[in-house]
């Protein structure tokens, strides 16, 4: 077996808005991309509303299953902000006022105007790292593998491209989407027999419906870029020999 | 204090294909919006690998903690499907190929065409109840308080429109929207003492960051329409006399 460099991680975001079916998610989206681009295996992500043991809950077993564990959304000024001291007393630390943090905050906002809510957004957990917010000021934070963003799409961006480059990549994952204009019925067993053959490749299959027909997308996964490629011509092969079309996307 | 009838569920998106940044959610999307037009609570979502112990380990959270729990994903005749059986081993029983559910094959398949791979789908946990697929046939299916659906939208969709019917509602939750031209930091002291005024109404506030400028949109929710209002009036007001904007969306 090769000793492959795995690097997981986990994705926590906080608030009520994509659960009450206001808003379509932007920040699982923005870091699932993020992430596999960085060969980073994002292995499960939540929507969890602003409950203090629920963050802690959850972030907890984050945290002791992967590699990084990224959240966001919580660390604004307001009464449902509660995000840092969960995180806090998640890890049994103090939320203290950050002289850093105030620095940053004092140099985005006239001194007159830094009012107690916005000094509420320097309160980090003791001993965490800050991480730079460019828009406006209020800084996130990184605490042990827990890095915790905002949750403005435009500020979570710009903090996950501050710290990236601080992420330990894993080996490169190849990735081959074939689309196959059958159903998944028409080739399931044959697919089962080719994925044990080829055990260092992930096979998934996604059915689709599109214009009253099925079809499959089927996602090839390795760090073994040889596999890879036999996986797929014996795939092709086989769609091809039941007078299927596939093509690579 | 009311004695509201309150209803909530959770949402476990099973497969890798939102995790691997391949695909935009379109299943938790929809599921947030129909619940909410049904007055349930959808209090937790997560997206989770094909992967049997975090299906059983999740699912059994889940039931345990919300009222109902949806399932998408995982139900297919591929090697990847593994929802079924991780569910029947969750609730301890059998997965037996349901009669009923090969009665519905056979009439979508022609007999010859019944292969293994699509018998897969009508493997069943023992006790559970069919939910229809006027799609492609292969059933959902409910156990406890728990709902297998599919993992392609048009049939998870379906599936739903299918069962909506026996679920029961909560009462009404009023939803406000307020979008004011400050950002949060402005009047989050004097929200938090409105929050505190109006228990019976969650106010949830969501800062937004467009053409430069801040924004906030107060999302408020209550079964309490009466008390809905007057926080709307007390937050308003405030906002004005700030000399900030707000409308209602």
């Amino acid at each position: 077996m090769c000793s492959d460099r795995i690097i997981t991680a986990g994705v926590v975001v906080i608030g009520n808005e994509i659960l009450s079916g206001r808003t379509q998610d932007a920040n699982l989206a923005y870091l699932a991309k993020a992430l596999s681009a960085l060969s980073i295996r994002l292995e499960q992500a939540c929507f969890i509303p602003d409950q203090e043991n629920i963050i802690i809950q959850t972030v907890k077993i984050y945290k002791a299953t992967y590699t990084y564990v990224f959240t966001t959304g919580g660390i604004g000024p307001t009464h449902d902000d509660i995000t840092s001291l969960s995180i806090a007393k998640l890890f049994n630390v103090s939320l203290l006022l950050n002289d850093k943090a105030v620095l940053k905050l004092q140099k985005h906002y006239n001194s007159q105007d830094l009012n107690e809510s916005r000094l509420r957004m320097a309160k980090i957990p003791e001993g965490a790292e800050l991480i730079d917010n460019p828009v406006s000021a209020a800084p996130g934070f990184k605490i042990d593998n827990v890095y915790v963003l905002a949750g403005v799409p435009i500020i979570m961006q710009a903090m996950f491209e501050n710290i990236k480059h601080h992420l330990v990549s894993g080996d490169k994952i190849f990735s081959i989407t074939l689309v196959a204009n059958l159903g998944e019925t028409s080739f399931a067993d044959r697919l089962t027999s080719i994925q044990k053959q080829y055990p260092v490749v992930e096979i998934g299959s996604y059915p689709f419906f599109k214009r009253g027909f099925f079809g499959t997308s089927l996602v090839l996964r390795s760090t073994n870029l040889s596999e890879l490629k036999k996986a797929r011509e014996e795939i092709q092969e086989y769609i091809i020999s039941l007078g299927g079309e596939i093509k690579e996307e």
